[in-house]
């Protein structure tokens, strides 16, 4: 999550065919700052990929090490079963998005959503050294909840056998966002519908503890503050 | 959203090797009503297709009317444009999910979450019937906020021919889902790590309305009530 950034990063990534939208390219943005605070923000992505032809899309858990997005999942799992010990890599997108708020408008037509999405192409890689590895489960898990991976017992050898990471790096990666109020037509504004803007609730309920916790245990700051 | 259940109508959807997990089984479901209660829920799915070889995830609105789901877009959208005229059918697959709870274990291994998810894939269609359309075009309204639809005004025939509608039908379909609480291995139990289920928050905040509103519109009882 931490996203250290060199003085030689661009401040932006490069837009490619693939990143510039058809559809309302003025919602589009490739700021890298915006694209890590969105992918932060996220508890799943959608992880796309070709399976027999066909597109298949899987929720599924991630974290970010600056530049690279991690996914991981049990060794027996499809998507990681397909990179492997040749791995040529897996074709991906993925993909996180925020719906912050739903658009009433007068007008059917002009119904909306506030959001912030963030697209990644690329090819996704199995991660096979030890270190990388271990940063990335730190960082899948932190991703969670901040502050976590080093207030819970790591992984040991078993654990870490069982489970496969792949990398992707971010490089063809843009993110599209709707903010604001409702847009109708001139003409609909004197219509008796109600219109507006109602926001999702964000953020944690009341925290239930294991029943189980060991005596003493009590509620991490990590959480409280959040 | 309504999903009249005719006598007819199989209880479960069939598994086909597609929807049949490689990992946890036990999560999968089949279910239709669950399946239904899901989508429902929902307010963005993930649509993944394949283009020039590769897979592409976005995020998009849908709406549901019995087994089929419906999702809309400008005619120039590139998904959209996929389909037309011979229209072959774009295959598909669809994905909504919701994360209802963190899951935090004393072990990283062990971390997780409660959500539920329902994968669909299919081929999708494009929506010519112009009754069928304006439906859809309803279900999507009313899948944003029940009851909306009937109080906004309906597309005109500009803003019908601007929108795309794609249809795909409900059979091939899974549900998957964890619910409960920790898991964490006997041994880890003593840890002096907090372990428990964080839930997230759901539902709305205040509406705010648009400013310009006409002089005596109140809020709705279909927002006033969620």
């Amino acid at each position: 999550m931490q996203g250290t950034q060199q003085p030689s990063t661009p401040a932006a990534y490069t837009p490619t065919d693939r990143t510039v939208p058809t559809r309302s390219p003025d919602r589009a943005s490739y700021d890298r700052d915006l694209v890590h605070s969105i992918l932060d923000e996220g508890y799943v992505c959608h992880l796309g990929f070709v399976r027999d032809g066909a597109p298949v899309v899987l929720p599924t858990l991630y974290g970010r090490v600056g530049d690279r997005l991690y996914v991981h999942g049990s060794t027996g799992s499809r998507p990681l079963r397909m990179t492997g010990q040749a791995d040529p890599g897996l074709p991906v997108c993925l993909t996180v998005t925020h719906v912050d708020a739903l658009i009433l408008a007068r007008s059917a037509f002009n119904h909306s959503m506030n959001y912030r999405s963030v697209v990644v192409h690329g090819v996704a890689h199995d991660v096979t050294d030890p270190d990388e590895k271990r940063a990335a489960l730190d960082a899948l898990v932190d991703h969670v909840v901040p502050g976590r991976a080093r207030d819970s017992r790591p992984a040991n050898k078993k654990e870490l056998a069982a489970t496969a990471v792949i990398r992707l790096d971010l490089n063809e990666v843009s993110a599209k966002l709707r903010t604001g109020g409702v847009h109708d037509e001139p003409e609909d504004l004197a219509l008796p519908h109600w219109a507006g803007v109602v926001p999702l609730r964000k953020g944690y309920e009341t925290p239930v503890a294991d029943a189980d916790l060991a005596p003493g245990t009590e509620l991490p700051a990590y959480l409280a503050v959040l």
